[in-house]
Protein backbone atom coordinates (compact mmCIF):
# COMPACT_ATOMS: atom_id res chain seq x y z
CA UNK A 1 0.00 0.00 0.00
CA UNK A 2 3.10 2.52 0.94
CA UNK A 3 3.82 5.06 -2.55
CA UNK A 4 7.32 5.69 -1.52
CA UNK A 5 9.51 8.87 -3.11
CA UNK A 6 13.28 9.36 -2.19
CA UNK A 7 14.56 12.42 -2.81
CA UNK A 8 18.36 13.13 -2.34
CA UNK A 9 21.53 14.48 -3.99
CA UNK A 10 22.81 13.71 -7.39
CA UNK A 11 26.12 11.87 -7.04
CA UNK A 12 25.63 8.75 -4.78
CA UNK A 13 26.14 5.30 -6.61
CA UNK A 14 23.34 3.12 -7.56
CA UNK A 15 24.76 0.54 -5.01
CA UNK A 16 23.96 3.22 -2.12
CA UNK A 17 20.69 4.36 -3.79
CA UNK A 18 19.57 0.22 -3.70
CA UNK A 19 20.56 0.34 0.01
CA UNK A 20 18.76 3.24 0.31
CA UNK A 21 15.54 1.86 -1.30
CA UNK A 22 15.70 -1.64 0.04
CA UNK A 23 16.35 -0.36 3.38
CA UNK A 24 12.95 1.86 3.73
CA UNK A 25 10.90 -1.01 2.32
CA UNK A 26 12.43 -3.40 5.09
CA UNK A 27 11.45 -0.84 7.59
CA UNK A 28 7.84 -0.96 6.18
CA UNK A 29 7.37 -4.73 6.32
CA UNK A 30 8.85 -4.91 9.99
CA UNK A 31 7.14 -2.13 11.80
CA UNK A 32 3.94 -1.66 9.52
CA UNK A 33 2.36 -4.08 8.23
CA UNK A 34 3.04 -4.09 4.71
CA UNK A 35 3.44 -7.32 2.57
CA UNK A 36 6.74 -8.20 0.81
CA UNK A 37 5.60 -7.47 -2.39
CA UNK A 38 4.35 -4.36 -1.32
CA UNK A 39 6.65 -2.10 -2.81
CA UNK A 40 6.15 0.74 -4.95
CA UNK A 41 9.09 3.71 -4.66
CA UNK A 42 10.58 6.43 -6.86
CA UNK A 43 14.14 7.82 -6.78
CA UNK A 44 14.28 11.52 -7.35
CA UNK A 45 17.87 12.92 -7.32
CA UNK A 46 18.25 17.13 -7.70
CA UNK A 47 21.25 19.28 -8.06
CA UNK A 48 22.17 21.60 -4.97
CA UNK A 49 20.44 24.52 -5.87
CA UNK A 50 17.00 22.38 -6.19
CA UNK A 51 17.49 20.63 -3.07
CA UNK A 52 17.01 23.30 -0.25
CA UNK A 53 17.30 22.07 3.40
CA UNK A 54 18.22 24.02 6.36
CA UNK A 55 21.74 21.58 7.78
CA UNK A 56 20.38 22.47 11.59
CA UNK A 57 16.81 22.96 12.32
CA UNK A 58 15.42 20.92 15.30
CA UNK A 59 18.87 20.95 16.40
CA UNK A 60 20.03 18.22 14.19
CA UNK A 61 23.10 18.39 11.84
CA UNK A 62 22.82 17.30 8.07
CA UNK A 63 25.40 16.70 5.68
CA UNK A 64 24.61 16.24 2.04
CA UNK A 65 24.27 12.91 2.86
CA UNK A 66 20.41 14.01 3.78
CA UNK A 67 17.91 11.82 2.15
CA UNK A 68 14.31 13.06 2.16
CA UNK A 69 11.58 9.76 2.01
CA UNK A 70 8.04 10.59 1.72
CA UNK A 71 5.71 7.74 2.24
CA UNK A 72 2.05 7.80 0.96
CA UNK A 73 0.06 5.28 3.07
CA UNK A 74 -3.36 4.79 5.03
CA UNK A 75 -4.14 5.94 8.10
CA UNK A 76 -4.73 3.34 9.72
CA UNK A 77 -1.37 3.03 12.02
CA UNK A 78 -1.14 4.40 14.92
CA UNK A 79 1.62 7.08 16.50
CA UNK A 80 3.68 4.37 18.44
CA UNK A 81 3.70 1.97 15.01
CA UNK A 82 4.60 5.73 13.59
CA UNK A 83 7.47 5.56 15.93
CA UNK A 84 8.34 2.40 15.31
CA UNK A 85 8.89 3.15 11.35
CA UNK A 86 10.69 5.94 11.73
CA UNK A 87 13.26 4.57 14.35
CA UNK A 88 13.91 1.41 11.97
CA UNK A 89 14.67 3.20 9.12
CA UNK A 90 16.85 5.16 10.49
CA UNK A 91 18.51 1.73 12.01
CA UNK A 92 18.45 0.11 8.56
CA UNK A 93 19.56 3.24 6.39
CA UNK A 94 22.66 3.88 9.04
CA UNK A 95 23.84 -0.12 8.83
CA UNK A 96 23.34 -0.58 4.87
CA UNK A 97 24.05 2.47 3.43
CA UNK A 98 26.40 4.22 5.95
CA UNK A 99 24.02 7.21 6.48
CA UNK A 100 23.91 9.07 9.39
CA UNK A 101 20.96 8.69 11.70
CA UNK A 102 20.85 12.87 11.43
CA UNK A 103 20.57 12.34 7.46
CA UNK A 104 17.52 10.59 7.07
CA UNK A 105 14.31 12.97 7.07
CA UNK A 106 10.87 10.76 6.87
CA UNK A 107 7.70 12.24 6.50
CA UNK A 108 3.98 10.86 5.94
CA UNK A 109 1.08 11.84 3.94
CA UNK A 110 -2.07 10.31 5.28
CA UNK A 111 -4.98 8.69 2.71
CA UNK A 112 -7.47 5.54 3.58
CA UNK A 113 -7.87 2.11 1.82
CA UNK A 114 -10.44 3.18 -0.73
CA UNK A 115 -7.77 5.37 -2.15
CA UNK A 116 -5.98 2.95 -3.56
CA UNK A 117 -6.03 0.92 -6.93
CA UNK A 118 -3.25 -1.46 -7.80
CA UNK A 119 -4.46 -2.10 -10.80
CA UNK A 120 -7.19 -3.48 -13.50
CA UNK A 121 -9.33 -0.55 -12.48
CA UNK A 122 -10.50 -1.64 -9.30
CA UNK A 123 -10.26 -0.10 -5.53
CA UNK A 124 -8.08 -2.92 -4.37
CA UNK A 125 -8.70 -2.79 -0.52
CA UNK A 126 -12.61 -1.77 -0.83
CA UNK A 127 -14.33 -5.85 -0.19
CA UNK A 128 -18.50 -4.03 -1.20
CA UNK A 129 -19.00 -3.60 -5.11
CA UNK A 130 -20.16 0.16 -3.93
CA UNK A 131 -19.86 1.12 -7.44
CA UNK A 132 -23.23 -0.70 -8.06
CA UNK A 133 -24.95 0.17 -4.65
CA UNK A 134 -27.75 2.56 -6.29
CA UNK A 135 -28.74 0.01 -8.74
CA UNK A 136 -28.38 -3.16 -6.05
CA UNK A 137 -30.29 -1.54 -4.14
CA UNK A 138 -33.28 -1.68 -6.48
CA UNK A 139 -32.43 -5.20 -6.86
CA UNK B 1 -9.01 20.90 -8.13
CA UNK B 2 -7.30 17.72 -8.74
CA UNK B 3 -3.56 17.72 -9.18
CA UNK B 4 -1.86 14.81 -11.32
CA UNK B 5 1.16 13.47 -10.91
CA UNK B 6 1.63 10.80 -13.76
CA UNK B 7 4.85 8.61 -12.88
CA UNK B 8 6.17 6.26 -15.52
CA UNK B 9 9.22 4.89 -17.34
CA UNK B 10 11.56 6.79 -19.71
CA UNK B 11 11.29 5.63 -23.82
CA UNK B 12 7.99 6.24 -24.13
CA UNK B 13 7.13 8.71 -27.08
CA UNK B 14 5.14 11.95 -26.40
CA UNK B 15 2.14 10.60 -28.41
CA UNK B 16 1.66 8.03 -25.77
CA UNK B 17 1.75 10.36 -22.65
CA UNK B 18 -0.27 12.75 -24.18
CA UNK B 19 -2.94 9.75 -24.91
CA UNK B 20 -2.28 8.86 -20.87
CA UNK B 21 -2.58 12.38 -19.53
CA UNK B 22 -5.61 13.26 -21.77
CA UNK B 23 -7.59 10.05 -21.01
CA UNK B 24 -6.89 10.72 -16.99
CA UNK B 25 -8.21 13.95 -17.48
CA UNK B 26 -11.44 12.64 -19.19
CA UNK B 27 -11.97 10.31 -16.62
CA UNK B 28 -12.02 13.04 -14.03
CA UNK B 29 -14.62 14.83 -15.75
CA UNK B 30 -16.58 12.13 -16.25
CA UNK B 31 -16.78 10.52 -12.71
CA UNK B 32 -15.29 13.09 -10.33
CA UNK B 33 -17.46 16.13 -11.35
CA UNK B 34 -14.52 17.90 -12.26
CA UNK B 35 -14.56 20.89 -14.85
CA UNK B 36 -12.89 20.35 -18.35
CA UNK B 37 -10.78 22.98 -18.17
CA UNK B 38 -9.46 22.28 -14.28
CA UNK B 39 -6.63 20.80 -15.84
CA UNK B 40 -3.42 20.17 -13.96
CA UNK B 41 -1.08 17.77 -14.54
CA UNK B 42 3.38 16.63 -14.06
CA UNK B 43 4.87 13.83 -15.73
CA UNK B 44 8.02 12.23 -14.40
CA UNK B 45 10.17 9.75 -15.87
CA UNK B 46 12.37 7.65 -14.97
CA UNK B 47 15.56 5.31 -15.39
CA UNK B 48 14.74 1.67 -14.31
CA UNK B 49 17.24 2.02 -10.96
CA UNK B 50 14.76 4.83 -10.12
CA UNK B 51 11.60 3.09 -10.79
CA UNK B 52 10.99 0.40 -8.22
CA UNK B 53 7.79 -1.84 -8.79
CA UNK B 54 6.99 -5.33 -7.99
CA UNK B 55 5.81 -6.98 -10.61
CA UNK B 56 2.99 -9.30 -9.02
CA UNK B 57 1.55 -7.59 -5.64
CA UNK B 58 -2.02 -8.57 -5.22
CA UNK B 59 -1.81 -11.03 -7.56
CA UNK B 60 -1.76 -8.29 -10.70
CA UNK B 61 1.04 -8.73 -13.00
CA UNK B 62 2.98 -5.67 -13.91
CA UNK B 63 4.94 -4.57 -17.01
CA UNK B 64 7.71 -2.07 -17.89
CA UNK B 65 4.43 0.24 -18.89
CA UNK B 66 3.27 0.17 -15.87
CA UNK B 67 1.60 3.91 -15.14
CA UNK B 68 1.07 5.25 -11.53
CA UNK B 69 -1.03 7.92 -11.23
CA UNK B 70 -0.91 10.28 -8.05
CA UNK B 71 -4.00 12.54 -7.71
CA UNK B 72 -4.25 15.37 -4.97
CA UNK B 73 -8.23 15.98 -4.74
CA UNK B 74 -10.23 17.47 -2.20
CA UNK B 75 -12.14 14.21 -0.38
CA UNK B 76 -15.78 15.10 -0.43
CA UNK B 77 -16.32 12.27 -3.05
CA UNK B 78 -17.29 8.83 -1.63
CA UNK B 79 -15.73 5.02 -2.00
CA UNK B 80 -18.65 4.89 -5.07
CA UNK B 81 -17.16 7.78 -7.14
CA UNK B 82 -13.36 6.40 -6.47
CA UNK B 83 -14.42 3.21 -7.91
CA UNK B 84 -15.62 4.30 -10.65
CA UNK B 85 -13.04 7.11 -11.28
CA UNK B 86 -10.39 3.79 -10.88
CA UNK B 87 -12.30 1.92 -13.39
CA UNK B 88 -12.86 4.78 -16.02
CA UNK B 89 -9.13 5.51 -15.98
CA UNK B 90 -8.30 1.80 -16.42
CA UNK B 91 -10.63 1.55 -19.29
CA UNK B 92 -9.93 5.23 -21.44
CA UNK B 93 -5.75 3.90 -20.55
CA UNK B 94 -6.69 1.07 -22.20
CA UNK B 95 -8.86 2.11 -25.18
CA UNK B 96 -6.62 5.04 -25.91
CA UNK B 97 -2.87 4.42 -24.51
CA UNK B 98 -3.10 0.88 -25.45
CA UNK B 99 -2.03 0.17 -21.85
CA UNK B 100 -2.80 -3.42 -19.77
CA UNK B 101 -5.78 -2.97 -17.15
CA UNK B 102 -3.44 -4.55 -14.42
CA UNK B 103 -0.86 -2.14 -15.81
CA UNK B 104 -2.64 1.03 -14.36
CA UNK B 105 -2.46 1.55 -10.87
CA UNK B 106 -4.09 4.75 -9.07
CA UNK B 107 -3.54 5.87 -5.58
CA UNK B 108 -5.41 9.66 -4.10
CA UNK B 109 -3.83 12.12 -1.82
CA UNK B 110 -6.75 13.61 -0.04
CA UNK B 111 -6.80 17.13 1.13
CA UNK B 112 -9.51 20.02 1.31
CA UNK B 113 -11.87 22.63 -0.29
CA UNK B 114 -9.66 25.29 1.38
CA UNK B 115 -6.50 23.83 0.42
CA UNK B 116 -6.59 25.29 -3.10
CA UNK B 117 -5.62 28.41 -4.61
CA UNK B 118 -5.76 28.74 -7.91
CA UNK B 119 -4.28 32.20 -8.39
CA UNK B 120 -4.31 35.72 -7.21
CA UNK B 121 -3.24 35.00 -3.36
CA UNK B 122 -6.70 33.58 -2.69
CA UNK B 123 -8.61 30.26 -1.69
CA UNK B 124 -10.46 29.58 -4.39
CA UNK B 125 -12.99 27.63 -2.87
CA UNK B 126 -13.02 29.42 0.09
CA UNK B 127 -16.26 31.86 -0.16
CA UNK B 128 -16.04 33.59 3.20
CA UNK B 129 -13.31 36.11 4.01
CA UNK B 130 -12.46 34.40 7.11
CA UNK B 131 -8.86 35.95 6.58
CA UNK B 132 -10.20 39.51 7.87
CA UNK B 133 -12.77 37.70 10.30
CA UNK B 134 -11.09 38.94 13.23
CA UNK B 135 -11.56 42.22 12.24
CA UNK B 136 -15.00 42.65 10.71
CA UNK B 137 -16.42 40.84 14.12
CA UNK B 138 -15.05 44.34 15.28
CA UNK B 139 -16.64 46.34 12.36
CA UNK C 1 7.71 21.42 9.07
CA UNK C 2 6.82 22.32 5.96
CA UNK C 3 7.99 20.22 2.83
CA UNK C 4 7.57 22.36 -0.13
CA UNK C 5 7.57 21.35 -3.24
CA UNK C 6 7.86 23.93 -6.21
CA UNK C 7 7.23 23.01 -9.80
CA UNK C 8 7.81 25.09 -13.02
CA UNK C 9 8.87 25.08 -16.78
CA UNK C 10 12.63 24.42 -17.44
CA UNK C 11 14.49 27.34 -18.64
CA UNK C 12 14.20 29.84 -15.64
CA UNK C 13 17.54 31.53 -14.23
CA UNK C 14 18.94 30.17 -10.68
CA UNK C 15 18.03 33.41 -9.62
CA UNK C 16 14.38 33.71 -10.19
CA UNK C 17 14.18 30.45 -8.77
CA UNK C 18 16.06 31.11 -5.71
CA UNK C 19 13.59 34.48 -5.07
CA UNK C 20 10.66 31.80 -5.68
CA UNK C 21 11.88 29.21 -3.17
CA UNK C 22 12.83 32.26 -0.68
CA UNK C 23 9.73 33.49 -1.11
CA UNK C 24 7.96 30.41 -0.05
CA UNK C 25 9.83 30.09 2.97
CA UNK C 26 9.18 33.64 4.30
CA UNK C 27 5.44 33.30 3.68
CA UNK C 28 5.34 30.03 5.56
CA UNK C 29 7.14 31.94 8.48
CA UNK C 30 5.18 35.02 8.59
CA UNK C 31 1.79 33.21 8.64
CA UNK C 32 2.03 29.77 9.06
CA UNK C 33 4.14 30.00 12.64
CA UNK C 34 6.99 27.79 10.69
CA UNK C 35 10.38 28.67 12.72
CA UNK C 36 12.79 30.63 10.22
CA UNK C 37 14.96 26.92 9.83
CA UNK C 38 12.80 24.82 9.59
CA UNK C 39 12.87 24.82 5.51
CA UNK C 40 12.85 21.88 3.05
CA UNK C 41 12.13 22.49 -0.50
CA UNK C 42 12.39 20.68 -3.48
CA UNK C 43 12.38 22.18 -7.10
CA UNK C 44 11.82 20.48 -10.01
CA UNK C 45 11.69 21.66 -13.76
CA UNK C 46 9.72 20.60 -16.50
CA UNK C 47 9.47 20.57 -20.69
CA UNK C 48 6.42 21.55 -21.92
CA UNK C 49 5.05 18.09 -22.90
CA UNK C 50 5.61 16.85 -19.01
CA UNK C 51 4.14 20.18 -17.92
CA UNK C 52 0.52 20.69 -18.36
CA UNK C 53 -1.58 23.01 -17.41
CA UNK C 54 -5.10 25.39 -18.45
CA UNK C 55 -4.19 28.75 -19.29
CA UNK C 56 -7.82 29.78 -18.03
CA UNK C 57 -9.43 27.69 -15.35
CA UNK C 58 -11.56 29.53 -12.80
CA UNK C 59 -11.05 32.86 -14.82
CA UNK C 60 -7.53 32.95 -13.90
CA UNK C 61 -5.22 33.72 -16.86
CA UNK C 62 -1.92 31.96 -16.68
CA UNK C 63 1.30 32.21 -18.54
CA UNK C 64 4.21 29.93 -18.88
CA UNK C 65 5.79 31.43 -16.17
CA UNK C 66 3.18 30.04 -13.75
CA UNK C 67 4.43 27.70 -10.57
CA UNK C 68 3.12 24.96 -8.54
CA UNK C 69 3.61 25.03 -5.09
CA UNK C 70 2.62 21.71 -2.78
CA UNK C 71 3.16 21.94 0.73
CA UNK C 72 3.14 19.10 2.95
CA UNK C 73 2.29 20.57 6.14
CA UNK C 74 0.34 19.43 9.77
CA UNK C 75 -3.01 20.37 9.54
CA UNK C 76 -3.83 22.33 12.86
CA UNK C 77 -3.76 25.54 10.80
CA UNK C 78 -7.34 26.90 10.13
CA UNK C 79 -8.62 28.92 6.55
CA UNK C 80 -7.99 32.20 7.79
CA UNK C 81 -4.28 30.87 7.98
CA UNK C 82 -4.07 29.58 4.61
CA UNK C 83 -5.87 32.26 3.20
CA UNK C 84 -2.97 34.88 4.69
CA UNK C 85 -0.53 32.31 3.59
CA UNK C 86 -1.72 32.17 0.20
CA UNK C 87 -1.98 35.82 -0.31
CA UNK C 88 1.15 36.68 1.16
CA UNK C 89 3.01 33.74 -1.31
CA UNK C 90 1.59 35.70 -4.16
CA UNK C 91 2.54 39.00 -2.53
CA UNK C 92 6.18 37.42 -2.22
CA UNK C 93 6.47 36.30 -5.66
CA UNK C 94 5.14 39.44 -7.20
CA UNK C 95 7.74 41.45 -5.32
CA UNK C 96 10.62 39.57 -5.48
CA UNK C 97 10.28 37.04 -8.27
CA UNK C 98 8.58 39.12 -10.92
CA UNK C 99 5.89 36.93 -11.20
CA UNK C 100 2.15 37.66 -11.93
CA UNK C 101 -0.23 36.94 -9.69
CA UNK C 102 -2.30 34.91 -11.50
CA UNK C 103 1.11 32.49 -11.77
CA UNK C 104 1.01 31.68 -8.67
CA UNK C 105 -0.92 28.42 -7.87
CA UNK C 106 -0.79 26.94 -4.01
CA UNK C 107 -2.37 23.33 -3.00
CA UNK C 108 -1.86 22.21 0.29
CA UNK C 109 -1.34 18.22 1.15
CA UNK C 110 -2.28 18.12 5.04
CA UNK C 111 -1.02 15.14 7.20
CA UNK C 112 -0.09 15.47 11.53
CA UNK C 113 2.06 16.27 13.75
CA UNK C 114 3.09 12.77 14.57
CA UNK C 115 4.26 12.26 10.66
CA UNK C 116 7.47 13.56 10.70
CA UNK C 117 10.57 12.30 11.87
CA UNK C 118 13.53 14.80 11.29
CA UNK C 119 15.97 12.88 11.95
CA UNK C 120 17.29 10.40 14.57
CA UNK C 121 14.67 8.12 13.98
CA UNK C 122 12.45 9.92 16.08
CA UNK C 123 8.93 11.33 15.94
CA UNK C 124 10.13 14.59 16.00
CA UNK C 125 6.99 16.35 17.70
CA UNK C 126 5.57 13.47 19.65
CA UNK C 127 6.29 14.18 23.22
CA UNK C 128 5.60 10.80 24.93
CA UNK C 129 7.78 7.68 24.43
CA UNK C 130 4.94 5.93 22.99
CA UNK C 131 6.46 3.26 21.15
CA UNK C 132 7.29 2.16 24.66
CA UNK C 133 3.83 2.67 26.05
CA UNK C 134 3.41 -1.65 26.19
CA UNK C 135 6.32 -2.20 28.05
CA UNK C 136 6.72 0.67 30.46
CA UNK C 137 3.28 -0.11 31.25
CA UNK C 138 4.23 -3.52 32.70
CA UNK C 139 7.22 -1.55 34.84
Amino acid sequence: MPFVRISLLKGKSNDHIRAIADSVHQALTETFEVPADDRFQLIDQYDPEHFIYDPDYFGIHRSPDVVFINILASNWRNTAAKQRLYKRIAELLSANAGLRLEDVQVNLTPNQREDWSFGNGLASYVKEPQASAATSAVA
